[in-house]
C-alpha cells in the first residue's frame, strides 16, 4: 500500500431476492423520463422487463424504450441512444441487463449534452465530460463485469475493429443498482462461465503487477478464492442461491477500484482480448480466457514471486519441496484445470480468430506497462500463436 | 452471501503521504464556519495542527476551536461540543485525531439542530436524527475504529458507566477523511497496539457468526492477515510506512460495512470490552483483548468449524492430523501468541478492573444474540472471572 490515492464510490448497491423493490425508493428522486435500456429480449422472457415496467408505471414514470444493445456495444448503437436520449428528453437512464447495457448506459450518459461525437471525444481522444451527465441506474441480470459500479464503458467500432474502454470520473458511477442473484439464474451456462472468467480475470489483472506488501492483494486473494469456490458449485447446479449470489457480491468487488487500490495494475489481457474481441465479436469472458494462459506463462519468469504467491494462497498448493519456478508452474495448471471444469474457451481459435487475423489482432492491441514484463508486438504475436 | 441488504458508503477517502492537500479541494465546498476537533494536543507537537489550521486560514474558513475531546469522548463533553456549535452558527465539523474525535463530531453533527438531549435521545431511546445533520470530515491521525468511513459514534457517560455505541444512517458518514499514515508514526506503541487490536477484533466480531459461505467472511481473512503481517513489522519499526500504510487502510475496511455483507455478525467483545472502558476508562482496544480469549474460547465449542477455518486460513495451520477441536484450538493458541507479540492486555486486571467490579460490569454488559452462543448473565460473569 505504498501509493497516494482517492477512494470514492456512491454507488448505491440493492442486494438479494427481491431487491428490484428498491427501485420505488429510489426512482422518485429523479425526473419523469426514463430511458428503459436492454439487450435482445431475455429480460422479457425472464419476467424482469414486464416488473421493471410494472415499478415504472407505478411511479409515473414516461418509458422511453431503448432495446438491442448487443453484446459488444457499437458506436452506431451509442449515437442512437444518444439520439433517443436527446429526442425525448430523457431525465434518468436504467439499464437493465448485463455489462453491456451498463456500460452503454454510461456511454450515452455522458453524451446526451455533448455536442462531439462520443466516439471520437471519449475513445479516440479520451476527454473527459465537460457537460452534465444524465444520470444512470443499473438492474443487473448477468455477473461479470463490474459495469454496475464502477465509471468504465467499453465501446466497439465495427469499421475499425477497435473495441476500447474508457474509465470515466465518479460523476459517471451508477447512482444505485440493483442485484438480485435470481436474475442470473435463467442465463445460458456458457455466458455463466464467461461471466466467471470475466470476474477472475479481473482480479488477475490487478493482482499480477507490483512487489510490495499490499493489504489490496490480500483482499484480490480473497476475491479469487470465492469465486473459484462457488463457480465449481455453480457450474454443477446454476440455481444455487449461495454460490451464485457470492459470484454476484465478488464481481462488483472485483473491478469497483477497491482491489486497485494504493497499487500498479496490469490489464494487457483485457487488451489482447479486447482486440480479439474486435475481429471475432466473441463473447469477452472467452477473448480473455482464450489469451490468459500464454500471457501469464510468458511474464511468470518476470513475477516469480508473485506467481508462487498465487499459486499458495488461492489454489492452496503445498511449497514444501517445490522451487518458486515449479510452484507458480503449480499454480497455473491449477487455474488451467479450473478453466477446464468450467468449459471456458483455451484458444481463439475456436472463437473464430484465424491465422491471418494475427497481424491485425496484434495491432490493434493497446500497448499498456503495468506488468512483470512490457511486452513488443513480437510478444503479443506470440502469445496469440500460442493462443490459436 | 444470504441476506438481503443495502450497501451504501459515500464517504470520499483520501489516502497517502500529503493527502492533507486535498482539504483544499473539499472545504470549499462546505460553509464557512469550521469547528475545529481534536484531543489532547498531540496534534500540536506533530505539526499536523498547524499544517490543518493554515490550510483553513488559507481559505477564508472562520476556525471554531473544540479541543479536549478524550479518548472516550463523555456526555458532558458532547454536550459541550453542541453548545460551541449552536453559539458559533458552524457550518462543518473537522475532526482532526483518532476514533474518538471522529466519534464525538458525529454525535454533534446529529444533535446540534435537534432539541433534546443527545445523549437520552441516541443512546438511551437509540432514535434516528430527525433534524438537519451538519456535515463532518475527519483527518486521521490513529487507525483503529474505522469511524472515518462508518457512521458510528461511541459516548460514554460516567455518570451511570455506561458507554454505549449508536450506529446512524449514511447521511452520518463523514463527507471525506484524509488518511496520512505517518501521521500515525508518532503514536505512542501502547496506543498503537490498541488500535490494531481493535481493527482485529472488528474483522473477528463481522467473522465469528453464521455457518453459510459468505465471500465477507474470504474478504474479513484477506484483512486479519494483511493486519498481523503487517502489525508484525510495525511493532518492531513504528516508521515502516509501508506497514503503517496497511494498517491504517485495513482499519477503514474492517467497519465500513462492507465485511458484514449479507452476514449475521457478533459484537459481544465489543459489548464486555465498553462494560470494562465504562468502570475503568482503560483505552478501547484493550478492553476488547483482555476479554478477547476468554470469550472466544467459551464459544468455540459451538462454532467449531468457523474457529478451525480460522485456524488453518489466517493462522496457515496445517490441518493434517489434527481433530477440528484441536484445529480450532491451535488457532486460537497462534492468535494469543501473536497478542503477546504486541504487548496486549491480556488481563482486565491489568487494566483497573477489580472483582468487586464484575458484577456493575456484567449489569452494564448489553446482551447481543448474533454470535455462536448466547451468553448468559452467568457465562459474562464467567468470562470477566477468566479475564481477571
Amino acid at each position: 500500500m505504498l501509493g497516494t490515492f482517492t477512494f470514492h464510490n456512491p454507488t448505491k448497491l440493492f442486494f438479494g431476492e427481491n431487491s428490484l423493490d428498491f427501485l420505488r425508493e429510489e426512482l422518485p428522486q429523479y425526473g419523469s423520463t426514463v430511458q428503459l435500456i436492454y439487450g435482445g429480449g431475455s429480460i422479457k422472457k425472464n419476467g424482469v422487463y414486464d416488473r421493471v415496467v410494472a415499478i415504472l408505471k407505478e411511479l409515473g414514470k414516461t418509458v422511453v424504450e431503448d432495446p438491442g444493445v448487443m453484446p459488444n456495444p457499437t458506436t452506431d448503437k451509442l449515437r442512437e441512444g444518444v439520439r433517443i436520449a436527446r429526442e425525448n428528453g430523457v431525465d434518468f437512464l436504467l439499464a437493465v441487463g448485463g455489462g453491456s447495457c451498463c456500460d452503454y448506459a454510461k456511454a450515452v450518459s455522458v453524451s446526451v449534452h455533448c455536442d462531439e461525437d462520443p466516439w471520437e471525444k471519449y475513445y479516440l481522444r479520451f476527454e473527459e465530460p465537460d457537460c452534465p451527465i444524465v444520470p444512470v441506474g443499473c438492474v443487473l441480470t448477468m455477473a461479470g463485469t463490474g459495469s454496475e459500479m464502477n465509471a468504465g464503458a467499453v465501446i466497439t467500432d465495427p469499421g475499425t475493429k477497435l473495441k476500447i474502454g474508457h474509465v470515466f470520473g465518479d460523476g459517471v458511477m451508477p447512482r444505485f443498482s440493483v442485484l438480485d442473484p435470481t436474475f442470473t439464474f435463467s442465463l445460458p451456462k456458457y455466458q455463466m462461465a464467461a461471466g466467471i472468467y470475466d470476474i477472475f480475470n479481473h482480479i488477475c489483472e490487478q493482482y499480477f503487477s507490483g512487489e510490495d506488501d499490499s493489504t489490496s492483494d490480500y483482499l484480490a486473494e480473497a476475491l479469487m478464492k470465492s469465486v473459484v469456490h462457488s463457480s465449481r458449485i455453480a457450474i454443477q447446479n446454476p440455481q444455487d442461491y449461495e454460490a451464485r449470489s457470492n459470484i454476484m457480491w465478488a464481481a462488483t468487488w472485483a473491478l469497483n477500484t477497491l482491489i486497485a487500490c494504493g497499487k500498479s495494475t496490469d490489464w494487457m489481457v483485457h487488451m489482447l482480448g479486447q482486440a480479439v474481441g474486435g475481429f471475432t465479436d466473441a463473447t469477452h469472458g472467452m477473448t480473455l480466457s482464450a489469451v490468459s494462459l500464454p500471457y501469464y506463462r510468458m511474464i511468470c519468469p518476470h513475477g516469480l514471486p508473485r506467481f508462487a504467491r498465487f499459486a499458495k494462497e488461492v489454489w492452496g498448493i503445498d511449497p514444501a519441496g517445490k522451487s518458486q519456478e515449479e510452484l507458480a508452474a503449480a499454480g497455473l495448471a491449477a487455474m488451467e484445470d479450473w478453466m477446464k471444469e468450467l468449459g471456458l474457451a483455451l484458444t481463439i481459435g475456436e472463437l473464430g480468430a484465424t491465422e491471418e487475423m494475427l497481424e491485425g489482432i496484434a495491432d490493434a492491441t493497446i500497448h499498456l506497462d503495468g506488468g512483470y514484463k512490457v511486452l513488443s508486438r513480437e510478444d503479443i504475436l506470440q502469445v496469440l500463436r500460442e493462443s490459436l
